[in-house]
């Protein structure tokens, strides 16, 4: 096998431009005699084996080691984000990928390579690095427009129809927010890393990753933004039982505070004292009945003076 | 009608200052035969097009390239707030802008550029797009104006009728104040960088930007101060919703505590035992009166030890 | 008028320290006036005339200019603070200030210069400027001071006797407090880039320009550190409301589950069947009562074992 | 005694690499001893006695000096951590290492060291302090994925059966995390100074280092966002309580707001009066049957238009 | 007086270190005396007898000024914290310390002075003012701790037994944590910027300032951390309440929603009207009976299922 990679290296040379996708990462002795082959350092061989990393940039002798994690809805549970590990390594001749399943975003920068022959061919092998950086950062807008979109939905129907939404799910967007832009930061801090210190990119494909950056400093703010309307309908969502709460209450206690001393009066002349001289009255109920009304009437008019009917 | 471009591009020589204003943005022929005629990168044309970006300044070898967003209310939807990019190219001889439709802010410098012939006229190109800037900076202030204006009537609704706020209201300029604070702060870092860096702006017109970094600080504390008042607004409310829900609970509980014990009392001797001694006493109706006010005296007594008729 | 002030110019040619004091803005002829006389940039005219700005320092070649707002309460609204913006413009031989109305905080600087003779002329028109300044800052004191004897009395009334402090008071100081913190914030980086960057201020006048910075901090941290206690306050005002809510609730909870049943026993010997056994009974009535004492008893010994009765 | 510490050191001499573990800090002269032999400072000495400090490094002339807390589970009290502190001290031709109990995290270390023959021996001191800190490091990572682990569960059960997670859980895992994080700042405050200043450290060794960096900072991320977490779940709880005080207010009114008034309406034809004309009517009876449906088949009409049958 | 001081001072010309401890603030001659005697500026002497100033360092040429804050609780009222002012003056042959009272925290510096003999004397007069700085800052450590050990046993009380801790403790705790932070704040500061700036130290002595600076940082997280907790616990104390409120309110409605009902049912057959059927009937007394205990059964039911009865 040994012989066939070298061979293959060989015939390489021939090319500007060469990226070696490798997928799958199970066959450790096969990583490692591609290490051997490009001369990796084993800290690097690491990284790609340890698949739960966040994004980084490392700057070593012989190439650039980048770290990105590419972010996909799950397939089978509904708004649950999947993400992968795309390692990068640009070297002078070679750009190796490495990556865990075949499933990818890199679709575009293939597709960019068969077709239109042109510019990624001519720019060199850091204009594909950024290629497939840029593609990453890319797939991660969709995700972050349908969070977003949810978040808006929820806000809109705050605002028409008071009881749609429910805590469990405005939690929900939010847990995912926070989850996403703690996959972006990183990428954020390895752009801007990339940007500042002297790398193998050349002044030409830096103007295209400071887009790049623009993309992700765009995809930080969306989040934030959408995160902080999380926290607000959140609170505005209290505030909502809090009232509905209160409203509750009033109806509860007007019609309690008015029936009580109702009944009581009720109750008063249910009694069966053998001496009770209202009882024997012609009109005996009918002041009754008045008093009740009397009640009741001065209740309804209290609990006006004092707003209840208001809102 | 690429002659035609040309043709205008020569009859320019003449004059120190010229701007070219591209209204529409659809004819994607004609946007990159202008990127083609006046030397534009690849990337700029691609920004000029894609109308969602956030407010930029980049530096390219023969032009400086900023992005603002111009934001008005929308004429249809009241209190909604639209905006529209406004791309513009400073080169040593022209200045190029891009916008996608007519309406925009920069009226006040056609204006000033027709009437004052001098000025703008005197001081090259640099201060023109500095006027523009200036003109997209300051029509930020009535819009922010307005929602601190509303910001400041919930405050004095507030403190005078506790009533007439609704959370929504305070919800929804609050939301409205942090997609302002969004399109304001990288206008900020947008100027922060031109002052920061070298640029084709002359020292006489950095005083002018400046001045421009000093409105757009004042914009962007002004909306942060809003902010916070408005989450103040919300504490309080919260604070009032729960002071109004427990005076409602007082007054039932005061009216229930006492009513249920007399109520009690009256229920007891509306009992048709065969034997009940009191029924028989010629002052049993009386004494039980007697004991029910004895109830609701100390009730109340107890009910005002307690504070609870203080506020 | 002109020559008027021409000729007061040239007569100033003796003194070594000038102070040049213009009460009133509304004379735009004599502000253009001054403004040529002493080569004062157009930016600087503008900034003098627009008197809603906040601090600002700015290095002009000819001058350096200041921005600082005075406050002082309002002297018809209670605790409504009022601001009037002080332009100072530092020149080798001049010391020029601009304010709207006669009413200001600069009368210890004019005392110092009428009676101590001495210092503020000996020690050159920066120093002067610093008083200035220094007097400006000074006059925040008694404001901040007189706000945190607000919250510390709101703070101690909340922990002797729990009703006195309402929650809009609380909300009204802190909305004050943040106002000042906007207004010192800037001052506070004036002083900091004046003491940074090369300047018309003498080594020696810039010690004392150290010291103003100080009382600048102090201002700026007693109010950061008021505005938390009124956080504090207001969250602790909400936990106040809650526990006499609860207080509230078991009151009646407790009241109201006990004669509920009493009320229920009764009720149910109220009723008119022809058949009821108990009715006949002897001693019926006083089973009766037992029943209800009992059930009394152990819904009261069940609230104590569910410790109600605590505090 | 000293002539044992002195023989030992001689025979050192051989070897490139020297790890001494003086394990137990009790005997104050054996340190003290030590601290002469090796020419350690004093304030090194009163660092390794004093047991509860914050990670650090420190350049010395002679050696590097490092403080690193060890973190563990407790092994009799559930989910409580411990900590231990290990200083480390990296001179030329030794590694020293000072810990109070036996118990550490340095196996792995002290496992290479006697399997692989290799590497650790190779590569001198600087690499053997790195694989310390960076054993040190690790053993942070179960118990951080522990903690997540709880709140990933709480937030499950959450949001399946919303009783299961009590508010103390949340927080005394929010507690728990917010001392770890005080734990895991000063580690990576004392690598990113590692990683700034020069030191003992080889080029080689650095890149190590980052690496071990990265893990810190990925362990502080982690807790953050558990941290985020939590928060957002108590708020969530708060919520979900608000709302099932709501449901139990709703359930209390509909049933009291129904039935107070029909029992009034009983009560009422439960008075003794002697002229009441209804009582004498032949469908009295069923007409005050029907009056009391009509008023139980109103009020819940009324409930449900508002909405109170929803959810 | 004059002559005295000067006569002290040029006895003192045999000593390498000369701590000359000034207590008492009131004679100003005096200070200005001692001011003029030791060519102490004037705004040094203004801090010196302006005692309500945060701790800072000043660079003089003559001299290095340092104003620290000594704290301690107030020996009259419970957990009150009291501070004063302590300024030092560090020359090249005297260390000058003003203070308003003679209780102070310098005592074991004092006691080193006398008994040591050593260490200080040797080390000259910047190690002294090491020893007077770090005497300060250790002497917050017992505070600090105290306040932290309040904090810890509120969380236990609250863990075990729900009810102990009042809001009110919380809160004082949490303001008392919040004016120390204020206080050591600038304690850092002033030690980062010894640190960082050439000044009198000698780089023996910058290595136990750096020693000291560990300690203000320690004593800062300390506090925050604490302070953290303070408002976990509040939030957690919030979500108590409501449960409380919770439970509270579902015993009322429980016992509420199931008499009512059952009350009604005795309500109806206690009505006096001549034609009711039910009550000729044998068993109508047992059949109502029944219906009433069905009606029960089947609420108690209903309660179960919604899980009422659960936690």
């Amino acid at each position: 096998e040994e012989t066939e990679i070298e061979r293959l290296v060989a015939k390489c040379d021939a090319f500007d431009v060469v990226w070696i996708n490798v997928i799958g990462l199970a066959d450790l002795d096969l990583i490692r005699l591609i290490g051997k082959t490009f001369n990796i350092h084993q800290l690097t061989l690491e990284d790609i084996n340890n698949i739960h990393q966040r994004a980084k940039y490392e700057n070593f002798e012989e190439y650039d080691y980048f770290i990105t994690r590419m972010a996909r809805f799950d397939a089978d549970i509904e708004n649950r984000i999947e993400t992968e590990q795309l390692s990068i390594i640009l070297m002078d001749k070679f750009v190796l990928t490495f990556q865990l399943i075949e499933v990818d975003c890199l679709d575009p920068v293939r597709r960019r390579l068969k077709e239109k022959s042109g510019l990624i061919r001519e720019r060199g092998n850091d204009y594909l690095v950024y290629a497939l950086i840029d593609s990453v950062i890319d797939h991660y807008f969709p995700i972050v427009d349908q969070l977003g979109d949810r978040v808006t939905d929820f806000d809109d129907a705050l605002q028409k129809d008071e009881t749609t939404v429910s805590a469990i799910e405005v939690h929900q967007v939010r847990r995912e927010l926070l989850s996403l832009a703690r996959l972006i930061r990183p990428h954020r801090e390895m752009l801007s890393r990339i940007l500042r210190e002297p790398s193998r990119f050349s002044a030409q494909t830096r103007l295209f990753l400071n887009d790049c950056m623009d993309h992700a400093l765009q995809l930080g703010e969306t989040i934030e933004t959408n995160r902080e309307i999380c926290s607000d309908l959140r609170s505005y969502h209290l505030a909502l039982i809090g009232n509905r709460t209160n409203d509750v209450m009033k109806t509860l206690t007007i019609v309690s505070t008015i029936f009580i001393p109702l009944s009581f009066i009720a109750g008063l002349y249910g009694m069966n004292f053998e001496y009770m001289p209202e009882l024997k009255w012609k009109l005996g109920y009918f002041a009754a009945l008045g008093a009740m009304a009397a009640v009741a009437v001065s209740l309804l008019a209290w609990f006006r003076s004092r707003g209840w009917f208001g809102t």
